[in-house]
């Protein structure tokens, strides 16, 4: 992969990222490889003020990836090291003590293409990611519910 | 899960879920703890007259979840009983018999987080579901084709 | 699966697909047992001259399917020949050597319903697939990167 270019195209150094569509509510984003992720995609929403947003697809290949399964309390984690192909991911970004929030799920194929998943905490970039995300005239938050749950809501009147 | 409160969002008494937006053909649906899946999915969309949309993301957990492979004439069925991590929902809503139909594709995170899934049948949220569902101006109908499979459809003119 | 029926929907006899909604973005598209998957989409988008987009779902059964997975020069293959259910499709269209290119990841339940996937090379529908693709006003190329990595892009100005 010794071709592989990286780009400043954010002027702001935090990643290579690059907008490649937005307009009426639709957001495409590459992220590119060393990208921490989805860490690059939640700074990417402070600095553009993204407060609530569907993520509805996203493609390409993470390493180092810290995956978790909730038990009722607390997340049962799990490190995912060689680059995987991303399959699928899913969820949402809402404000949670003020920040942009990112709940990912993902699906990873191993190297024998079997599939692993869960909530996605970390993982960086190995070649590329493809992202398609819904940016909503909503008002998402995340309210505390005990254990590890924050639950997706909308503000109190 | 002790702290986790229900809610009677839909003062209809059928489930505690809440729409957390709902503009420009997107909606935002949180599904919660007891809440039966994808039913009371179905159940909304039947109050709501909502006859066409596409399913388009759906995270969070199910357990005592039912899901089918097709096997050219029926499907083989299998239980999944532990709470599981959703990693994906896929679908679409459409009028089969006169009713809004719901069908959905699950991947399913055991407890190893290696990756189960199949046709959704039927599961009951065991934290949350955070689901992503485009209404569409469409008329979509389900023909039966044979055996248990029912075509998408537009009406005949 | 004797009573499936199959209709040139197209007129063009390429495919037994048919758009079952059309607007605001926004495509829903049926494929048919036969069809070769994602082939008749390729050839759709370059009839229709839709040169970008996302996929955000897709469900229904391929058999005869190849997967890969990117090893960092090159795809590494595998065949999974049973008809097997489609849990997740994502991906996107861009304009790749002068035309349409597909762009895929898909999971994939074996006869135990256990989940395989990656990069889709090829398949042939097996009873249906239920595709959403978001029709985006963007222009997407890919770019050559080194090894078999296309880059996502938009053209340079």
């Amino acid at each position: 992969m010794a071709q592989l270019t990286r780009e400043a195209d954010t002027g702001q150094g935090i990643t290579d990222m690059k907008v490649l569509h937005r307009s009426n509510e639709k957001t495409i984003i590459r992220f590119d490889i060393g990208d921490k992720f989805p860490e690059a995609l939640a700074e990417w929403c402070e600095k553009e003020k993204v407060e609530s947003a569907a993520i509805v697809a996203g493609i390409g290949m993470l390493e180092n990836i810290e995956i978790g399964r909730y038990n009722g309390r607390e997340y049962e984690k799990q490190i995912v090291k060689p680059s995987s192909e991303i399959l699928s991911l899913q969820g949402n970004v809402s404000m949670k003590e003020g920040k942009p929030f990112v709940h990912l799920h993902v699906s990873l194929a191993d190297e024998e293409m079997y599939v692993m998943g869960g909530h996605l905490f970390s993982g960086t970039v190995s070649i590329t990611i493809e992202l398609v995300m819904l940016e909503l005239p909503a008002k998402f938050v995340r309210i505390p519910e005990g254990g590890a749950f924050w639950r997706l809501d909308t503000p109190q009147e």
